[in-house]
């Protein structure tokens, strides 16, 4: 089918700019990124030139034209395709080009801002792409607010008022859980021994349990980034990338089990169809479940570490002395604390309810953008008991906004709270259950496989959910999970 | 000028194709070289669409018809752009397709064929592939034989004639060194003490001494692959690769540095003409001469070694008590061997007469390819005194024909009487001498750079070598150079 042919042509072109960037995150020598910018330029405007063609738009009409409703994938392909083109040509090239420039200088300007803990110089730049954001909206269109548009770009087919239902339901209770945690956690303080537990040994550990889980060395590797990612360069080309410390082990352990989650999503995808909606990931929050389940599932459980602590302590010998128990309460430790990125299971998503909370006012216009700071640390403070101690702990310390990436937010609880679901729904499988038993993760990942990475992204994430676990999205695994694991 | 923009879009194309092959040489998956490849071809058709259209032709019209011959680099930038738009144009589109896939064929056959040392199976691959070469050299069109179109797009301007003068002057001469140097060699036989040398310790060392003679890590770095080369991603962006035996760490060295020198060419030229010939290395022959002078005659010399080998002596400890007179004559070691890539500079020459001799007379139609094997063991017994002891290590040993390589051998010898021709003229400055015999390499490189590589592609080699050394190409500093290292 001619569109499939472009489609195809298309992943080619992205994927090729996936590589460039790959190598700018690790491997770029310093003088040289003003040109991988003018290289990757090049390759996006020809992605865009592509993707909003007329000739693109005949051929996506000649196959909705021809085709049977008989044929799901097929359909369910043509009907993803059509949102996207939908969503790509509903913006003028004008506005795309404002936004691009825009966010360009925010970022800078954010950096500094940041650097120096000053809102108000970032402020006017917020302005602007908050305004920008709301066009966009209008042109996309929404059903209830203009938050809808923003988020259907990460999490399709969801509503803002579904997300908040959820994020409502479960702030008590995650208020409750996270002070327990808190509390229980500093009566049970427990210091990892001393390092340096030297990079190379956790480079080789980290590579081991990678393997062990189901990542295919043969389609991908780990290098390493300032900013752990994972990123797909080809149908079986998946790159992860880690950062160590060499005071804790823990740290890029923790880093290679969640790129991994991601990478053995993309590993699972069918590599036929690389770059059809069938052969993509659905949404971030399914993606974001992935990377959850394996870095806090699977690798903070007990019986992950009864197999993986005896092997940790022979590469590491300042462990011989220093029990399971000691460990995982090392590995369990729950705090407050005002930065959203070193946050712990307890707490992370304190941190999201109250970004998701802000962006969604800013968007309808009850929040304006000098309010910002008193607002973020009035919301901290009712969620975490003290106030943030600067702008640069508070409402400066994430890119996202700078990016032009409201709405982001919101998918990494949503990745939390599909985790929690999917996992709970695997291990009612018994021969997945009896198997993570025995920290063997064949069974889970041919389950995840199955339910999850095969489908790409032919449902919605919610319809996708559902299908894999019976029910429809809910809090109730993963507050069930956070309470087992911090009573 | 509008052409100009037309080159500078298409260097972003073959830059950004250059990013995907450094990382399929250094870091692909096993897994992932199908879709590589595809992304490749899917650039190397937008370059080809681009540097062929009509609306470059047209563009370069423009530009030819309204520029003055008073600005010479203008006037020098046009005409190279000129031929190289005839050289592509020339060539219908259906003799490129099919040389291409008759190489892909080739290449294979011949990997297979070596391992057996089987000619004849490689034979039938070898015949097409020269008949595509008389086709291209009859479409291109020569002067005196059909061997001047294929050397002409290696080395441009320079006849076979010409090429043949120069290497008959030195073959008696040539013989006569690499004699001597086998019988010196052998009589003052001198073992590197054992290794290992550890991999991570030379390359630090490697790094130190790359830096050292003038290498900018800002705009380059050093990977590991199974064979060592420079590539040049983007104007501040060099890359160089290298291998590593654990016996000997001089064998990396002497990568690092050869290829240092093909980098600090890629590094020396002028970075805003980036793309267009007079941002260009200029021809093969001029970048060997930049790997062989730093290899050979900075890097093998004993002022280098008074300054670094102490250096090495602690990074290896088993050098101790192996003197540095020990060490040279382990550097300077020659023998006789069938395998190109393992020859030393005595004897190095000897295998480029032996190839350039067959190739001009295959292209000549006096050598048909049955008789090549009998040609080179002939031809290879003359030189070496005995015969290869089979077509694996004689007539299959390279890859260059399998790749349509057929004109390029003649470069390898062209670049080692360049470095000495360039290295003598730029000892004929004073402050330059006085600093190498000091180890000092900064002024060397800023004569080279002055004198070389900031004229990108805007002379011919010969003129170039002419306007640096004052004389016409000349194999007299090559030859008295063997001569003074091996007497």
């Amino acid at each position: 089918m001619p569109i499939f042919d472009k489609v195809r042509e298309l992943a080619i072109i992205q994927s090729s700019a996936a590589v460039l960037d790959w190598d700018q995150e690790t491997y770029l020598p310093h003088h040289a990124t003003q040109y991988r910018a003018d290289q990757l330029a090049w390759l996006a405007a020809r992605a865009h030139e592509l993707a909003t063609s007329n000739a693109w738009k005949n051929d996506l009409e000649f196959a909705e034209t021809t085709t049977q409703n008989s044929e799901p994938i097929l359909a369910a392909n043509l009907k993803e395709l059509r949102r996207e083109f939908d969503r790509a040509t509903k913006l003028p090239l004008e506005l795309v080009t404002r936004d691009s420039m825009a966010c360009s200088l925010a970022k800078h300007s954010w950096a500094d801002a940041r650097k120096r803990s000053d809102f108000s110089s970032f402020a006017p730049h917020l302005e602007k792409l908050l305004e920008i954001a709301r066009e966009k909206a209008e042109l996309w269109g929404y059903d209830s607010e203009p938050y809808d548009a923003l988020l259907d770009g990460y999490e399709r087919a969801t509503s803002t008022t579904a997300v908040a239902d959820l994020f409502d339901a479960m702030r008590p209770a995650l208020r409750d859980i996270s002070s327990q945690a808190v509390e229980k956690s500093s009566a049970q303080r427990s210091c990892l021994p001393l390092g340096p537990y030297p990079i190379a040994a956790q480079q080789k550990f980290n590579a081991q349990v990678a393997e062990a889980i189901g990542f295919n060395f043969q389609a991908g590797r780990i290098d390493t980034t300032t900013h752990p990612f994972c990123a797909t360069l080809g149908p079986r080309d998946v790159r992860l990338t880690n950062r160590y410390l060499e005071s804790d082990f823990t740290s890029s352990l923790s880093g290679v089990l969640h790129e991994a989650g991601h990478g053995l999503y993309e590993q699972g995808l069918p590599v036929s169809d690389f770059g059809l909606p069938s052969g993509k990931p659905v949404s971030l929050g399914i993606h974001e479940s992935q990377s959850r389940l394996w870095e806090n599932h699977v690798g903070r459980s007990r019986s992950f570490w009864e197999k993986w602590y005896p092997v940790a302590q022979e590469i590491f010998p300042q462990l011989t002395n220093f029990s399971l128990q000691s460990f995982l309460n090392h590995l369990w430790r729950a705090e407050f604390s005002p930065i959203r990125v070193e946050a712990d299971e307890a707490t992370y998503d304190l941190h999201i309810l109250l970004r998701f909370d802000l962006e969604r006012r800013m968007m309808n216009g009850t929040l304006s953008v000098p309010d910002v700071p008193h607002a973020w640390n009035e919301g901290f403070r009712e969620l975490f008991g003290f106030n943030p101690p600067d702008d640069r702990h508070g409402c400066l310390q994430d890119i996202h906004w700078s990016m032009g990436g409201m709405g982001y937010f919101a998918t990494y609880t949503l990745g939390n709270i599909n985790s929690a679901q999917l996992f709970a729904a695997a291990k009612r499988d018994s021969v997945v259950a009896a198997a993570i038993e025995q920290a063997d993760y064949a069974p889970l990942l041919a389950w995840l496989t199955k339910s999850v990475h095969s489908h790409g992204a032919t449902m919605d994430p919610t319809e996708l959910i559902r299908h894999a676990t019976g029910n429809v999205p809910s809090t109730d695994d993963y507050l069930a999970h956070l309470k087992s694991r911090y009573n």
